[in-house]
């Protein structure tokens, strides 16, 4: 089965933004054994729109259109489609009530034109969008003489996957017929990509018929596997083992064998294991208890957390000494310590973060230059400080000196 | 004038590969005053890749293709523009020299499929690729009774920028028309996009001169203006007039006229007010101060945060009184008033943000529903409390709730 994706929308014909629903697409389009066979990018453009919606007919069993379905005037996804089959679009009257019920739970009223989004090209199924108010379209038409499903999804893309994922990948899996793939993901923080690929290409290579694709990026280093079969245990059954043989290579390296977020790697861990955890934060500015606190039912292992810009803060909100910050300044191994310290007792955490360090663009001395980073993890008995010199911007060394503390917790809880 | 561009090759229809050349080539085009009309991505498929050159051919005056010009059997390009132009290729023996010259001097024997590098579509004049051995095309045309102008260049990045830049670009400023561009951008948060559209519409639909894009995502709308005239003041003062205009109708809901982020306004507010700042965070869990400490120089400015899960918490480091506490609950108006007056005194802050509510998943009673979010501002006189209702996951409920916080920051110091 081949598939062609059309991403709507003037904006990604700047030079600043990029169609990348596409990406998600064809991933889980490749999973079901679907080639994508061509993209394109079109603007808010009815002639334009329509005429690509027929060349993608002509050269593909399912095309796929994400974007131009809110209630703008420039939104015209709907219209092109019903123009390039020729089929007539009327107004739903369910959705224009959803979508009247949603306006008046904000008390505000409805511009007209989001009306728009109720209208529904002849004999589309409606699908429904949990995260916005576009529904998406899913037609099984005949083209030409050839079956087609042309679906239709919104641009935004926690909506666009959110929708796949509940209305069309069910309807594929029914429509396609079956080819089993197994999928793994193993992720690492903070590797080089060139070490990890190193110690694992000798591995990977062995196995033919897994396709190995290493990531790196946001900090972490990612390892996607995937393999195609007759039947699903063989599918798992080689990648399983592949995943098995890297892991034993990489051994605690590897923070994720089925795709879990560290933070919420983290998480598990203080769970099972009973524990809390505080943060001090200077240079991350937030950033560590942020992630942490992304992860629904966090509340129940995430103490508190302070961030302490100033001298004066750190004192009072993690107990820092004043002798610490005066003998070794406030970008210090000392200090990093004794904020770990400090806000674990004065939250009565079971574990505490300290993170200092110059994230840049100024600060840095000789000794400890732009980009050094110390974080301490204090427990009961001990407070363990890892330095490290991150090199970048400020976003930069903030990422990477968060993913460096949730990673410490978890090798310390492990 | 319209351009398309075709990227060719089948590594940019997986997963993990895009086409990133027509990001470079359009800042480049939008240059000369020449509008990206639509973008495709094409396998290495004769029939696809002719098909998709004829389409563009169709829509745009300047066509650009980007790879499928090595020696290899799938770099079809070359063929695939002659069968679409229905013209011969013929083998240039000056390039065909200068490639057995490359690899003599290499001490190589030249394998017999690069000589394809050296077939030339019948017209073109052939671009000197100094970085690489596939020559790009330049083909000046007619198709359809129109003129076109039809350019090949190579996929490498690093080939194809120099090949347009020291071959391409000279060649299409004498050929086309002098064309000056001028842009603006507008930034509001937390309005509706069907609202920002119902009121700018009736203005920026009277700038026909004027391109407008609304784009919508991470709890902000955006207003994109473009404009090309003949000089350059003429475009400026076009775009600044529709820039005013709407200006006055949406007023302060602007919180951006030159494309900084709601935090750097935030910030750039704090300094010049000569004021400073502190948070204290619950249901965001440290994302006001993680954004507000992500913008260089925000140590001057912020006083420090607090992220207050417990009651603890909210009582020890934001000075919550018990009593508040207990009488209305950790999610209400009076909590998230006295987390912004504790921590303001606590930071000796000029103002101080608290913010509470029901992320989710869990959580809300029927009177506070799930997404439910109180934000107070404190300074030294009065304190102001904000109750907004968001839909939506954990995430879009955090992410707006932060975009609250900072505008309301905004707004008092406007």
């Amino acid at each position: 089965m081949k598939a062609d994706i059309i991403a709507v929308g003037s904006e990604m014909l700047t030079p600043h933004r990029q169609d990348t629903n596409s990406l998600y697409l064809t991933a889980q389009l490749n999973k079901l054994g679907v080639d994508v066979v061509a993209k394109s990018i079109v603007g808010d453009n009815l002639k334009l729109l329509t005429s690509a919606v027929k060349q993608a007919l002509n050269r593909a069993d399912i095309v796929f259109t994400s974007g131009g379905l809110g209630p703008t005037m420039d939104d015209l996804t709907r219209e092109a489609v019903a123009a390039a089959l020729n089929l007539e679009l009327s107004r739903d009257h369910d959705v224009l009530a959803a979508l009247y019920k949603r306006f008046a739970e904000r008390r505000i009223t409805m511009p007209p034109n989001n009306a728009r989004q109720a209208d529904v090209v002849r004999g589309a199924q409606l699908l429904e969008n949990s995260k916005g108010t576009a529904p998406g379209q899913y037609l099984d038409t005949v083209w030409s003489g050839h079956r087609k499903l042309l679906i239709l999804l919104p641009g935004p893309p926690d909506e666009m996957k959110t929708m796949f994922e509940r209305a069309v990948a069910p309807k594929l899996r029914e429509t396609i017929p079956a080819r089993h793939i197994a999928t793994r993901q193993l992720r690492m923080a903070l590797l080089p990509e060139s070490q990890v690929d190193a110690r694992t290409a000798p591995i990977y290579t062995q196995y033919k018929d897994v396709e190995t694709t290493i990531l790196a990026g946001q900090g972490e280093i990612q390892l996607h596997f995937l393999c195609g079969a007759t039947s699903a245990e063989r599918a798992k059954e080689r990648v399983d083992e592949l995943c098995g043989r890297i892991e034993d290579e990489l051994g605690d390296d590897v923070f994720s064998s089925e795709g879990e977020s560290l933070e919420q790697v983290v998480l598990y861990f203080l769970e099972i294991k009973g524990a809390t955890l505080a943060t001090a934060e200077s240079c991350t500015g937030g950033m560590v208890a942020e992630r942490i606190t992304s992860v629904p039912g966090s509340s129940r292992s995430f103490a508190g957390g302070a961030v302490v810009y100033s001298n004066e803060l750190k004192r009072d909100f993690a107990g820092v000494p004043a002798e610490v910050l005066k003998q070794h300044g406030p970008v210090s191994r000392a200090t990093s310590a004794a904020l770990a310290e400090g806000i674990r007792k004065r939250t009565k955490a079971t574990l505490g973060i300290g993170v200092t360090g110059y994230a840049g663009p100024g600060g840095g001395t000789e000794r400890t230059p732009l980009g050094t980073v110390f974080v301490a993890l204090a427990d009961e008995e001990d407070t363990q400080v890892v330095e490290r010199r991150f090199l970048g911007d400020r976003d930069r060394v903030r990422l990477f000196a968060t993913m460096l503390a949730l990673d410490l917790v978890r090798r310390k809880l492990m």
